[in-house]
């Protein structure tokens, strides 16, 4: 495959997008391309564990926010990407057997069951775009495991990750506030602001989960910047492994589903 | 029960209003009480169909917006009101079979098997303390079926119900699409504005699922006002009835329950 440049990677469309990913010119994170396209992350389970899973991501709507769902046996998300198939076009998966990884493969054609049924869930990712649209680039600072419970349902528990990302300033901080709160489903606004202590972080330069895309490395905000830190669909990674679910599969790291439909397009819904 | 001014009935406590529903004292509609909560309706299947209904009301979420989920067989939504019960703390129910009214009672305790569980779902009585807080007070002018259809989920199936609500001028109706839109768990902003036709209801004068609370008689919009029209949870009476779920209990008109939260602590998250 020919090297596109960044500006050609942004007017990427969905659907090339994804067609770079199932044909495997694509094995990288899912960063810098389809400008606008609302990503999400991805849940798969059996039928059996369907209504637990399901329940469970909407008592913890905001980490796990529910945005397409397949019929059963299907990989197609109808509503958000019919076009797509959830087992080729995303670049890496986790595959997870009572609690343990057991395979990080770049497809899953192997692993699909007519009792499977895949969840999307909303991803930060696409807000980031109304941030960039507003002027706003604050430094990703990855992933981090904390100390908040999810709700808990049925045998589905754990606790909430947060993606971090700092701010230059108050102003900067508040504005993204305002911004990420219309995209409710792609996680809403923060939930928390400042000292990263108060929700179990001892590090905030040290993410635990998900190292930031690219840019800088993570770092200690100066007395200026502000720290704000938003759900973020990883707390299902800790989830799979506590709760020790016979059979899970999820996106790997920074690995998303670009759908058809632009973020704006999801916001205030 | 000593009658209650207007002035007190809007001071109840959540707990002290559903006491007086679960003791028979309260045998009418759920309004003008415990002002601010938040008010949901309620779905309640058995657990064979509560995969398919949960994920049914994921994808029509702006109509069917779950808040709450009771553990299969409890009738306690432990998140927004776990002192509540759902088998006696709502005014009046409706119990369907196979598609089929059978019992309109006033509790379900005869009903209430260990198979069964409660979703919670926003209502947009809850933003209406936000509209009347900002001095606006629409006409009510019921809940209609219309001709949207809901996206389908295995059984599930059949078109959104909408409640019209008329402001007497376009800056009003402006102000309310704001407001509403900050309730994004209580159906957010209207689905429609303008001609009722062009949504498949005749004559916005003739509400044929709910009539209005109180209040004026439905009418027809005069030129300068303007008719908004929400997405409503009595969009799942028409699902139970087109798509003959076995067995389905839901809150009867206007008979919802009032929740321990307020309906602004719910608001953009």
């Amino acid at each position: 495959m020919k090297k596109l440049s960044a500006a050609e990677l942004l007017e990427l469309s969905p659907q090339r997008y994804r067609r770079l990913v199932r044909k495997g010119d694509w094995k990288k994170e899912t960063f810098g391309v389809c400008r606008g396209h609302a990503l999400t992350d991805l849940i798969i389970v059996s039928k059996e564990y369907a209504y637990d899973c399901l329940a469970f991501c909407n008592l913890n709507r905001q980490a796990l926010s529910v945005v397409d769902i397949t019929e059963i046996g299907s990989p197609h998300p109808k509503n958000l990407a019919p076009d797509a198939d959830i087992r080729t076009d995303l670049p890496r998966y986790i595959v997870y057997k009572d609690g343990k990884i057991v395979d990080e493969p770049t497809d899953i054609m192997k692993y699909w069951r007519d009792d499977l049924v895949g969840f999307l869930l909303g991803c930060s990712g696409s807000f980031d775009w109304a941030l960039r649209e507003a002027n706003i680039q604050p430094r990703s600072n990855g992933v981090f495991s904390t100390k908040i419970a999810c709700t808990s349902y049925g045998i589905f528990h754990g606790n909430i990750a947060v993606s971090c990302r700092i701010f230059k300033n108050s102003a900067e901080a508040v504005r993204a506030i305002q911004i990420s709160s219309r995209h409710n489903r792609m996680h809403g606004p923060p939930i928390h602001i400042g000292d990263p202590a108060a929700i179990g972080i001892q590090d905030v330069s040290k993410p635990d989960l998900i190292h930031p895309w690219g840019g800088l490395p993570p770092t200690i905000p100066s007395k200026e910047e502000v720290a704000l830190f938003w759900p973020c669909s990883a707390t299902i990674r800790g989830v799979a492994l506590k709760s020790k679910i016979p059979f899970m599969i999820v996106d790997h790291l920074r690995c998303m589903l670009v759908t058809n439909a632009l973020a704006e397009e999801l916001s205030i819904l």
